[in-house]
């Protein structure tokens, strides 16, 4: 069975990156400038930090929605992509230690090299060093909006974390926990954009709804691809958020299919797959319901939703171009 | 055996905090006005934050240095003093995490209530809202030292936590961790009172150094505690940093005191003691070896540097203030 993620395959992510290539390149030098311990063995956890790099998906909004038209403020805004990226890399952190994780985009976590403890320090060493590049670029506005996403990734994580083993999660709780852990700061990297650009109060809120809305779809998408990709693509290992506890949103669907008075025979069925590590199981399960079908459509609807917020945005290119990158959202292997 | 931790036993705590009682009791209220989740299980950890109040040094040297002669900017120093005490308590959470604290302040940790991985999240989420609340006050420079600092103090546990049951640690070394895990947020408690009262750059650094200098005497101070102090007093275990593997300065010390070809002698004698949970045992050698006299005089060494520094202060009531406050750091029981 083969279904398209969306309407459109044509769009490459080569396509997108390409105007974004050479400030995408800079975060990792101005981190190295930036992030130095004068203890060696902390140096050695800085180091690590860029050994892979990830899709870095919000410094591309950043990019995208503060330069398409306009480079001035250049450093400031590769800072400003940089400290958003490493709030990122430090939930990271916390989360591989909480999922007990051994690999992220095809290395050993920190956890794994350097234990818990350690890891969670780092994860709060990463936080601090954030504000520290976003307080000297001195946008009290960007700060203000930063910290409060921060604290609504905790909550959404906090949520997640409490509804762990939890198979019966209705689709709004569902919904509701994406939306803080991962739909929040994807919106805001869209907003801070906008921010830094001077696009005036109307072209922020435009963005920071579309990017809600398109992470909303990506989050989604990742719950997908914890089925349907592939270990090597991902760099980290398929079926994990069941055996981690987190119940996403292809069996919430399965779930809702299923009569109130046969509920318990899936959910047993669906924990012993987990316990036997029967991927292809749960899958077929998953066709026979359409939950795979209900979660990329829900994905794309997302999606939706974002191009359409963007009706208002005056900016011809800017859209254009927005438009282009949310089709990568579901059409990517990693 | 009885030796007096001061010169100077008169300074009660009551005539310290009795000018700074009124915002000290606005803190808890402004946080309960601030902080709020819609999540009830989120809010009921929100609501735990203070069930059990601490000391209140940093919000206290807050208010001491930025309202003894001055109490324009009220909210906003009491602001101050609630974000500088959630950095705090944020690292309380996780250092309780890594530590697998049962008890704190007399009643259970977090992650003995609510388990490791809410307990980490929840530490991150407290470390958000203070720089939330931090970005509503406006004052970069404050939230520039804030951010600094608070990468600071995570780089003086990673090193403490990279430690962890090495017995053969220089008294530099030792130092240079505490100046980072606690000093550092101590001198920052005193420097940014000066900076929200507008006393100028020289009086900051004054201010800076004072608490940095009461800051370590603080942690020689809470390091002896853990020998010598009183579980009910203190509301956690005593004999809890070897337990933990944490080697402090009176360990230190003994182990410097002996030659080298027996150092690995007493080194396995304080270890089958740490296994006894012998805390007589141990405390019998630091008293033959002087361990304790000299922690004791490194901290009131620092108080005295601390109050050094004060020479330079124009400002006379604040001078006798902090005097008076500084013999509270080694005078405490708890």
């Amino acid at each position: 069975m083969s279904i398209s993620a969306s309407e459109n395959n044509q769009t490459s992510i080569e396509s997108i990156l390409e105007p974004i290539q050479k400030p995408l390149g800079s975060i990792e030098n101005r981190f190295k400038e930036y992030v130095r311990s004068d203890n060696p063995a902390i140096q050695e956890m800085v180091d690590y930090v860029f050994v892979k790099s990830g899709k870095k998906l919000r410094p591309s909004l950043v990019f995208i929605t503060s330069m398409i038209w306009d480079s001035k403020n250049y450093d400031e805004i590769i800072d400003l992509a940089l400290s958003i990226e490493l709030i990122h890399i430090a939930t990271l952190v916390h989360d591989d230690v909480n999922d007990f994780s051994e690999l992220r985009r095809g290395i050993e976590t920190y956890n794994k090299k350097w234990g818990n403890t350690a890891s969670v320090l780092f994860g709060d060493f990463l936080f601090a060093r954030a504000f520290v590049i976003l307080s000297k670029l001195g946008n009290l506005k960007i700060i203000q909006n930063l910290s409060k996403t921060t604290s609504e990734i905790c909550e959404g994580e906090i949520m997640q974390s409490l509804l762990k083993d939890e198979y019966e999660i209705s689709v709004d709780k569902y919904l509701k926990i994406i939306r803080y852990k991962t739909a929040s700061l994807i919106g805001e990297s869209c907003r801070v954009g906008a921010v830094i650009a001077g696009m005036g109060e109307e072209a922020e809120n435009v963005l920071y709804r579309f990017g809600v809305n398109i992470g909303m779809a990506f989050q989604i998408y990742d719950d997908y691809l914890d089925f349907y990709g592939d270990q090597k693509s991902l760099g980290k290992p398929v079926f994990n958020d069941i055996q981690n506890g987190y119940i996403t949103l292809p069996v919430i669907h399965l779930l809702s299919q299923v009569a109130n008075g046969k509920k318990d025979v899936f959910i047993s069925k669906i924990k012993s797959q987990k316990d036997l590590n029967d991927l292809d199981g749960i899958k077929k399960m998953l066709d026979e319901h359409n939950s795979l079908k209900y979660t990329l459509d829900t994905a794309n609807d997302y999606i939706r939703k974002a191009n359409k917020e963007l009706t208002d945005l005056k900016n011809e290119t800017l859209k254009d171009y927005l438009s282009k990158a949310s089709q990568f959202i579901v059409n990517r292997r990693f």
